[in-house]
């Protein structure tokens, strides 16, 4: 693992997800880029003392010499520090896992695609939303016809946590998101924006070609956005709304898409992740649980517990660690990856930095853009 | 009563609203053009025969003449039928209670209201929803600072009645709301439209000075759209995002009000529109209902019923005539009407006509265009 | 009208209810026994002053014996008074609609029904909550057998304005409905657990033959119950529980019935009153609206206004007035109402006392108690 | 681990909830009474061949004597099985992880009583329910007196997979539930009923002192209650109702709670298990959500993800987990072991038990019956 030190909080999350299906064995890190948090942070976790590194690039070199070495790595530090470490592991030999946005530039997310396409590596994103059952429900229902041809996205996530000038506060994490140096070019687009279009894109199976941005920075002395009012149009005719924001007081961790067609709207919501609603048009809605009646293949695929006992936001992250061994076991074996293995990887990192781009230009030029894929 | 014939929906319920609180009888009306239709209607409802007009001119002339005629005049027609009314009854001395859009094109709505400035007669324009309980208490919570400065105004208005080309079948009021000769140049946005942008502007009081809108016909063959998506800007710097549609499937009239300011965050949904929630930053989620604890003045002035005990759409239609009521007799007597009646009229009239219109422009131009209000 | 003077809540409820729908005109009243209120409640509400009377026995008499006198009179006074105008008006020949609960003791009940009996005159119990469209859903698919054999009622009515000794401070309606002479034996089970059974009874098509309760005046000094914690048996081989309440603090008016059967199950809420879930067993629940689609010919019969548009408690409340006005036109044309009149009568009003009766002695015995219906 | 092989459910959820902070190893086990089938699923599970046993008794006597041996053994047998490996491996100097209920006997309960006393080894009962962020929430704000004194209990635990005859098809886990000699004397009041009454326990401080049953077998066939209703009464002269079914169509597996006291009512429902209600008398309601503004210590504390991203049903199981951990290293260091280590033990076991005994009793006799705690 890179990142993830002492006080970190994504680190401790991808640690308990790849820990969940006992998939996973962490052995190595680079937990902290100061040795002495390094070391400690190992300890705390277990990690043999040699194995606790200071640097990503000694433990590549160091992890890629030893017979017992590590076959995947964690990338969990600040968007920022993505780059550089799955580019080094990648180019050392190892399948990568890590956060989003994979990178703060298209240009450096294009270089890691290309190392990526050469080598067959597995490189994972870690859009966890994307694991959720219900999610995967949708997808389904969208892929295999129930809605019809798509008309309208619907798609916000939204918080709070930003109302006030957090970062000026020192509050965790608030830092290093509102720093263009260290976020990249967007603010709330970037960090929980492409969360939003990679979940419309996941379900609806479509990117959209062109959109209108409107981003603000409401709190006085922000560099970067903290709000987002986003048109989409896809190339099919359809049309969306995407709404992030990270200043909207009572929404701890909103998040809600829904998508209509021609014969059916399906309709989802973070504060009730274990259903979703259907309604094909003129009929009653129906309210389609995790594992329960109604339910398809995919999301009991990834379901751990019968219908009725909720699954939450580690179980979804889960899924993705799953899925990323699967893909990784058949790398090592040079087998395919099971047709249902459906994590976000390089091409969806590529997708919501050309969103940011496109964002952060239509807004600058209060025009439609197009997305650069 | 111009309009509101046998079969006619909105007819009906303005007589309702009319009735439910005791302050109006209905004596007289132009209820079809059809003459025949016009006395059965009249007879249905009570009417002598004598007063069962064939035209509105007529009526407007007869009633005058009358030493009993007719006080107060509802307009309840498609919505280019109600300029010609307005305009008549306004000239001939009555009050006029007009269902919304006002008119078709602004320029109608603003001869109306030079006449209406001049006379100092009653103009209601019948924005129901302002009438609802805890769209005053959001309205007066504003008001009085409870969410700070406002940032983000999110309004829905969505129905799926029109996700097929129910005007081909003609399905009841389907066929002229989907004609831009008796719509009007908006479609969704005219309809529902103006009723979310009224709804906004009535609970924040600020009115967005630009737009963007992205107007969509999904039906084949619908001249007018039947889905709109709209991002808002205001002069004090707070953004907004309106989405109206009549394809949304599964939404049979789902109105959404969420309001964000530095300090505070307010929610509303029609389908629970007996309470609201609140939520200072940093503190719990409250939520307030109708005539309940922490619910304010504005809203105890509008129920009828105790808290627990829900009112509805009649409801609130009925406040907008209890007010009306209020302010003609005020006019009667001279007497300013009292300052917490405060129904919709001309202004927010020219308000809606104005958002039509830069909706319509800046859809054809892709460009963002003033509200001319 | 008899009782429902100035001040007093139901009354004007009443009024509103049989107003809403145009069926009746208010032309007399004892809105109170003291002379002076009762002239100026009437004046208030447009009364001829010879037609505000001070005794309902004097009204009875007086309106016979005029040419354009009443035809049925509504009774809105405290419990302990609805017996003696009943019995009086009954005799003198008028139809009477009444509220609940008929009486305060069964005896006095059944003397009523032996006078409605032998005239045919209308009789109306206003259990208001039957006349919401989705609890006409509720018994339609009930007696359709859409939940197969039912097993199991679960109902609750509850509430918390009882909370602290509110009698003691004179709060409105707080002191009559605490007091046994003047409500009858029974405090929450009295007031609000009468319509609770009435609601299960009228959906079931069944009624519970024993039952066994625990009655608690929670508040220190309370003479009658303020919580009523019952089990009910049904003959055949149903059960249910049945909670009322008047101090769960945080219900303001909390009606919730869900019935189960063999097949399927129902659940349905009061502050979701236009909608009703509908679960046909292993398959996805479904919600059914108001007016909607899924929904039957007997909720849509009682609805005003479109699916989406929320009706509420004054409207339910009208139907019932408007079933009385059906049935009072079909007694005087001497036809049969239509089978779809289904208000409630004194059939419903001796079976509510038959429940209390048996609740208060089943409390006192600690053991299970038939129901003398 | 005893019990728990291939195909059983409630094994995995254990092994998960072990594994998800890291604190437990799986070393050995008697994972199922077939001893090829026990090899297989210890092999599955990464056991050694020769820690793979066919029998608990081998398993506790081979376990004591190495030196690398067992600390703890979870049982996750049926209902029949827990007494004999519980007091066999507590005889032996384990630590007991147990799936509940913990005996199907009283006497049998209070034997393992009697030993765990002696040795002060740790007892731990999975009663999950109570590993809830938000439980722990509603349990210190009555202990810290947020609701005043205590008056109204209402607790539900409602599921519908045993609706039909499910036992005679061999749905897995439902024939030895509804058998009773490997369940016990009670049928849904042992399998869910004991959850609910335990929960109520765990959240109000109180335990009932006598209660009444209504119990019923609604399938043709079934031994064993499928449906309970019940009324409590308390010592402090707190009331409650407690309702359990398996039969009850469109519930999945739906808990309530619901506590009123004289100043505040507090309610929560497993379907949003992540907020709860507050609503202090004549104030409005307050939502608190888990690590949220208005939420507590004791929340936080077994909390792992921040407010607004949903923690589920396998992190309460394994915040059981963690706090047994805690609990056998105070043990093993002698030290006391933290005073919010609040884990279930053998006394809510006995509670457990004494709960389905009054509750078979009660409904044999018709007659309210005292708890032997």
């Amino acid at each position: 693992m890179i990142g993830g030190g002492q006080g970190a909080f994504i680190g401790g999350v991808h640690r308990i997800a790849a820990r969940l299906d006992n998939r996973y064995e962490l052995v190595a890190g680079a937990l902290s880029s100061n040795a002495e948090k390094a070391l400690a942070s190992g300890r705390e976790l277990g990690l043999a003392d040699d194995r606790c590194y200071a640097s990503f690039e000694e433990m590549a070199e160091r992890e890629r010499a030893r017979d017992d070495g590590i076959e995947v790595v964690a990338i969990v530090t600040p968007n920022h520090m993505h780059f550089g470490p799955a580019r080094t592991f990648l180019n050392a030999g190892f399948h990568v896992i890590c956060d989003k946005p994979v990178t703060t530039t298209l240009d450096e997310a294009r270089e890691l695609s290309g190392i990526i396409e050469k080598s067959g590596q597995v490189f994972v994103l870690t859009h966890n939303y994307t694991g959720y059952p219900m999610i995967r429900q949708m997808r389904e229902m969208v892929a295999t016809g129930a809605i019809g041809k798509l008309r309208h996205v619907q798609v916000e996530y939204v918080q709070d946590w930003l109302t006030e000038a957090a970062e000026s506060t020192g509050a965790k994490g608030s830092e290093w998101r509102t720093d263009p140096l260290r976020s990249g070019a967007g603010g709330s687009i970037g960090d929980i924006g492409t969360h939003a279009f990679n979940l419309a894109a996941f379900v609806t199976g479509e990117t959209p070609d062109r959109l209108l941005a409107d981003l603000t920075s409401f709190v006085p002395g922000r560099k970067l956005d903290d709000s987002a009012n986003i048109l989409m149009r896809y190339a099919s005719g359809a049309k969306g709304i995407l709404w992030a924001s990270q200043v909207a007081v009572g929404n701890e961790n909103t998040v809600t898409l829904r998508v209509y067609g021609d014969e059916a709207g399906l309709e989802w919501s973070h504060a009730t992740l274990n259903q979703m609603s259907y309604t094909p048009y003129g009929k009653a809605t129906r309210t389609i649980t995790r594992n329960g009646a109604g339910g398809g293949a995919a999301a009991a695929r990834v379901s751990r517990v019968p219908a009725g006992h909720p699954e939450g936001y580690l179980e979804g992250f889960a899924t993705i660690y799953r899925e990323a061994a699967d893909a990784i076991i058949a790398a090592r074996t040079g087998e395919k990856p099971a047709s249902d293995v459906i994590y976000p990887g390089i091409r969806e990192g590529i997708a919501g930095l050309a969103f940011i781009d496109a964002a952060v230009k239509s807004n600058a030029a209060s025009s439609w853009e197009n997305l650069k894929l």
